[in-house]
């Protein structure tokens, strides 16, 4: 994808300091989407975004109302770096297995999910250092540990050749999406969890578990996370897990955890110190309050049935009209279907601008890998839009590759 | 003050991989400040809190629902990294001048003002990058910076020998709190900033004004900011200006914003993408409604009289207990006295720790200083506790001294 070209304007001097070199490796794929959100008629399924209609916004409204009356001071003041103790003790409780009872040392609070990746490559990284990333990976990680000037070695774990110990070696953390992966989908199973937890173990790589999508499991196997693998040991080991509230819930709290040994804790708070003091004080305690609440387990089938449609609704249309060109599996939760061009004509960096034309924006592979080499695939989004608009986005798809075949070759 | 010691525990092997460099050289008297807060009976006049009984609670709990119900998209979903449209414009139309309007481009909402500091390390800073910074400083700007390893060149704005050309000469930035400055609490006057503001267009050096205090004004000249000085010129040129809401309204609420150069804004916008997307936007539409509704220029003149008031009491209770040992200028804003120990005895880090066996916290000049060497000043703040408390401990202060000149020399 294009390198983000910042324009030097109202400038007064034509000399002004430079900005830090990692910026000139970076792209403005994730703008370039939300911008592309804005054109009237567009079909976007290129975004990782809820549904808006699952929002439980009235009952978030008399929460958030309640929470700042109830606790003035704890949601309208500096709270804790670490976040506020009782959303820590919930979580904390929460992620406690029979082998395993975690303290509020265990827990971080962030702001949002991706300030958790953010917090990992502040504390971990030094220039130049190894991350052995699930490959293909959310860009949104890539995008986190960028400015850490982080070389990138790719893992891909469905592969029967991945060999976890030898992507692991002098790796500072490998990064793994295991319960639906962005981009793919794909579930990573338990026979792979534990091979790449006895990899951390042997190599000393810490290893983030980054879990956003394992509430929305549709008609998936459960498979026990990494983390509660590690806590049959009754430690968390070299786990960083990481959760959020932005997938089933509501994005716009932007609050997110990380279980870990306290000394990744205690690492990660200094990084957060110096990054924003503390999460928000009134989106802590909503949190809590949903938490306590039951609306998490209330809202679980509703919204998983809502997907699930939808995602049959997709897959459906695919089968239709783009089973001539691409390859897919049919994911089991999460919020993408992964689809790899059979034809080796396609590419989809050249299918993606065609396709804006065309009104419909996908995710093309080239943003989910490190090194920008697969051109081969896409992802499509089927949380955001209703079953009548996925079935046009992928009309619009074929008609972008079939325009693609006869124009761009 | 003491490093970070990191405990390394629930370890399954004993060669985890190291954190990065910069942990081992930040420190965590933050952290202490905020656990001293926790011991009953002490009196905390060590952080930079405001007094909670100024949180429009009612006021703030009544927007939060309408803000939810009214803009439930906006609220609970992701919204642009760049921060709410409608927040952005009306920044912009505060801050625009006669000689200059601000649009949405020269904009980036924040997620509290310390994040403005984080994404300028990042957008500015490679390792080993000067940054000219006002001596002494703000300590969560050098922990924002920490992650950068960056060089630190002191400035001192108030002697006379001061040269802002040499302290900018090959710095990435200057970073100045011109308004009731952290920790020192003076006013930067209109002279120096002319020269800053000179110095940073002949150097090429960016002119970051952090303005979280200008709000709250007792009795000092309304000064132009840096900004509206570079405005005169129909251009923000180097200056990035930070502003937030935390001082004078809340600052649970986490919104910041940063105004500067269309260029700075976009690479600021890029590292925001990979910190936290976002900034929440329950608190953004707060922001929004409370600047629309005049609660700012209708609590400004309540919260000044309160605390204009506490640090009458403080300033007082320090003439009768502190002025044999101690120096200091009443400031005319701001939240903290600074003191500096005209007794060359006194070490004010040592002061630090007998005092908490005083029951009084308050904090030593040597975390101001990026190199640590201030040990002869003490910065107290006066917006927190009431008046009572702040003459008791003052009166703990003082005890503290002749305990530490009885004890300790």
């Amino acid at each position: 994808m294009e390198t983000a070209a910042i324009r030097v304007e109202d400038r007064d001097t034509p000399d002004r300091a430079a900005f830090a070199d990692w910026l000139s490796s970076t792209n403005d794929i994730t703008r370039a989407f939300l911008a592309a959100g804005q054109i009237p008629g567009l079909i976007n399924v290129a975004g990782g975004l809820p549904d808006p209609a699952t929002y439980p916004a009235d009952a978030i409204a008399d929460i958030a109302a309640k929470a700042i009356r109830d606790y003035p001071a704890e949601t309208l003041g500096y709270g804790p770096i670490e976040g506020l103790p009782d959303l820590r003790t919930i979580i904390a409780e929460r992620y406690s297995t029979a082998k395993m009872t975690l303290s509020n040392r265990n827990v971080l609070i962030t702001t949002s999910g991706m300030q958790g990746l953010d917090l990992i490559g502040k504390v971990l990284l030094n220039k130049g250092d190894v991350v052995a990333g699930q490959f293909p990976t959310y860009l949104g990680a890539l995008d986190a540990w960028r400015p850490r000037q982080a070389t990138f070695r790719n893992m891909d774990l469905t592969s029967a050749d991945c060999d976890p110990p030898a992507a692991m070696q002098d790796a500072k953390f490998a990064y793994t999406v295991p319960n639906y992966s962005n981009p793919t989908g794909r579930l990573v199973g338990a026979d792979m969890r534990r091979r790449m937890l006895a990899a951390a173990r042997l190599t000393g790589a810490w290893l983030i578990e980054d879990d956003p999508y394992g509430s929305l499991n549709y008609d998936g196997p459960q498979i026990p996370s990494i983390l509660e693998m590690a806590m049959q040991g009754g430690t968390t080991g070299p786990v960083v897990y990481m959760g959020t509230m932005s997938k089933l819930i509501s994005p716009g709290l932007r609050v997110g955890w990380v279980i870990a040994a306290p000394e990744m804790i205690e690492a990660l708070t200094l990084a957060k110190q110096g990054s924003d003091l503390c999460t928000s004080g009134i989106t802590q305690r909503i949190a809590c309050d949903i938490l306590q609440s039951g609306m998490i387990e209330a809202r679980q089938p509703v919204v998983a049935t809502h997907y699930r449609n939808r995602r049959d609704a997709l897959c459906a249309a695919m089968s239709d009209h783009l089973s001539d060109w691409f390859d897919w599996e049919v994911p089991a939760g999460g919020m993408f279907v992964w689809a790899t061009a059979r034809d080796p004509r396609i590419d989809t960096d050249r299918l993606f601008s065609i396709g804006l034309a065309e009104m419909v924006c996908f995710a093309p592979g080239s943003v989910f890998d490190a090194h920008g080499a697969d051109r081969r695939s896409m992802r499509l989004n089927f949380t955001l839009n209703a079953e009548d608009k996925l079935v046009e986005a992928v009309r619009r798809i074929a008609l972008t590759v079939e325009r693609f075949l006869k124009e761009a070759i």
